[in-house]
């Protein structure tokens, strides 16, 4: 019998005895973190050789001679631009490596686009009504830089297939609309992978806005958590179809292959906007780090060791999605919750009952679980429905997952128990 | 006798002698480089114990705890900004650490400034008619950024002191100008360092523009290459007393401590810029590389040892220095040429007959030695003398060096003979 299906009396009864169980729970004083994608100490332990590689017995020239203790190779060693082009499966021509990290790329190119225009275009500056597609529930710190930058944030709902393309074809006739954040394997919080059609879709479409980019951010390209991971149509090759290839800004790094910070980034491009970036990059820098390219490259060597590492490190996310979702199956026939299972990637979304997503953090919170602040998933921070969670279940221990979950299971039944009874009142 | 001094014979016969042994030079097809402030690697050899370094064996862990394989720390390690405190004499307080350039963090702070304005202020982007401070001769990287968001750029002459002060006022009266480029220490490319004075009137002085800053580059702030190096006011301190702290923003970085593109950048600043540059930052990455941070106070360990260190890699530039001073010195006399003998820094700044340089570059391009090309140390690549020409004799051997050098002077001659013989006619 689902919590709506239940008369007054039994939902008062469940709830006071939740209560009584959550109260317990939080009297534990516990500290428990379920809020950033961030890996382990086991997982992180897998790539430890990459931290005591010793460098010199092979000397720190890179195979085309450069030393990198020195200046030089300002886009990149040509070995990691082949290692990250067998990652992503593009072409190593179209890459340029970067820092350690793939949102600085992003919001880089972003500034630039603001200052400078993309080829051919004026200042996004310039535009005061400037807007940008989201699609939410989505990435909060994707949301936040085009926040910064001025843009209306335009939500767009997520389906199974990816952005829910007939939006987005609508909203990109307007010109004022310059772009789409992307997520496309493994989507940040929901788990699911642009079909070929959606890609295709994206592409195709006609854009009032001549400079309109897709920020193709593939963040999760490898990070299967199952045996038969989702395969993500190449954007690139659908996009030469339609002559589109300039509108596609693809981003990358080695952040949840190696280390969260300790990676390497990337921006894939066509030719045309490849040297937009060489040029503008050309005058922010004299290069990125290249030892810590020599170091991955010496350490992973080749695409096929990068997914035999993958392999390992699915298996551990898959070990903490198992253990959230067992906890969380404990919601199933209330009718107040639903919740993905995911294939890959490193987040499950909860959608709670409309209206308790932020009762729930407070409850979670009060109880010492620290959730991804309920709202984070939709732009400015403001869930319309007040409906989503994203859970982000790698970093704790399992035992500490385990306790989290029940205590968020907890919480979800008593701010549902709450609002329907406050809405019977 | 000076050139000016010697007859139209004596001229021509100088010539004629002087190009019969270039062209012998020119024949042997050499290929030596002194355009770039590259160390070499037997000064690179000196940090190897960076790359090799067992990480794990003292735990991937920083002083308070983090685990830097992870997330986290996001304005620096404190133990770095204790180590960088040390290097340029400022609170670690005052520290925001950063990527491995600080020419991208000076980038950065510009197009931050550009697209949302510092504390207080208005963009820059919404001020057409931006201008903004070079001293010259000085760094063309610098030059570029600023030429690149839009700035009007406005020479002011290099004196023994540092820039001309008076000028520097002057157009400080001016509400456009929004700021100077410094490199105050050892500066590129003339090696002096700016006085107390200077120091002092840069950060006491009226502007007209409330949010002018100093981008105060201390690119060689350890960097002596004699016993007994310059010593910098700080600018902090003097800055505290005319409370114009807002008005210094200070960058560093260990690139030509350790690696190039390999080492760490730091910016500092006031609590006012400091906190806005968090704010700001904080939408761009979730953080900076700290495993090459890790490495770097692992190595170092303190100020006392990178002090050591500093005086080790100052041999090898003063032997280059006085290598090319000893082949410079043959210009003594001839009345063509003046250049610096610097203490510290990376170049020699060398002055030759107005109307020249740029036959100088020509000249040793063809002859196979690659120069800076002449003009890259003014605005736009344009010195309007056509007189100053920048070496950076660190890279190439000794040998190499002494051959670079000696065409070198060979064109400086060659090119005031041609100049004076024209002109006379």
């Amino acid at each position: 019998m689902t919590y709506q299906e239940k008369n007054r009396e039994a939902l008062k009864e469940e709830l006071d005895r939740l209560l009584s169980i959550y109260h317990k729970s939080r009297a534990k004083g516990l500290s428990l973190d379920l809020s950033r994608g961030k890996p382990n100490g086991e997982q992180l332990s897998l790539t430890d050789g990459l931290l005591d590689l010793p460098l010199l017995s092979e000397g720190a020239r890179s195979r085309d001679g450069i030393d990198c203790r020195n200046y030089g190779a300002f886009d990149g060693l040509s070995e990691m631009k082949e290692l990250l082009g067998e990652i992503y499966g593009i072409d190593p021509a179209r890459i340029f490596v970067g820092g350690n990290s793939s949102l600085q790329l992003m919001y880089d190119a972003l500034a630039r686009a603001m200052l400078f225009g993309v080829p051919g275009g004026e200042p996004w500056v310039l535009e005061p009504g400037r807007k940008w597609i989201c699609v939410v529930p989505g990435y909060d710190r994707h949301f936040r830089v085009t926040e910064e930058f001025g843009f209306e944030l335009l939500s767009v709902p997520m389906t199974p297939d990816g952005p829910d393309m007939d939006t987005v074809e609508r909203l990109a006739a307007d010109p004022a609309v310059k772009g789409i954040w992307c997520v496309p394997k493994y989507s940040n919080p929901t788990g699911n992978t642009y079909t070929e059609t959606t890609v295709r879709r994206l592409v195709a479409m006609k854009t009032a806005a001549p400079d309109f980019r897709i920020f193709w951010d593939n963040a999760y390209a490898v990070h299967d958590a199952t045996e038969q991971g989702d395969t993500l149509a190449d954007i690139f090759a659908l996009a030469k179809e339609y002559g589109t290839e300039d509108r596609v800004l693809y981003f990358g790094s080695t952040s949840k292959i190696s280390f969260p910070g300790g990676g390497v980034a990337m921006v894939a491009a066509s030719e045309r906007n490849l040297a937009d970036i060489r040029a503008r990059v050309g005058v922010e820098t004299i290069g990125y780090d290249k030892i810590n390219q020599l170091r991955h490259v010496r350490y992973f060597r080749d695409g096929k060791n990068v997914r035999e590492h993958m392999k390992k490190l699915g298996k551990c996310v898959r070990e903490k999605f198992d253990i959230a979702l067992t906890e969380l199956s404990a919601l199933d026939g209330c009718g107040i919750a639903s919740y993905t299972n995911p294939r890959g990637g490193y987040f499950i979304s909860l959608d709670v009952l409309p209206g308790t997503a932020k009762r729930v953090y407070a409850l979670c919170r009060d109880a010492g679980v620290i959730l991804t602040p309920a709202g984070a998933t939709y732009p400015y921070g403001k869930d319309p429905e007040d409906k989503n969670l994203r859970l982000a279940p790698t970093y704790p221990t399992s035992d500490d997952l385990r306790a989290a979950t029940k205590i968020l299971v907890l919480a979800v039944k008593i701010a549902a128990l709450e609002k329907l009874l406050a809405s019977e009142a």
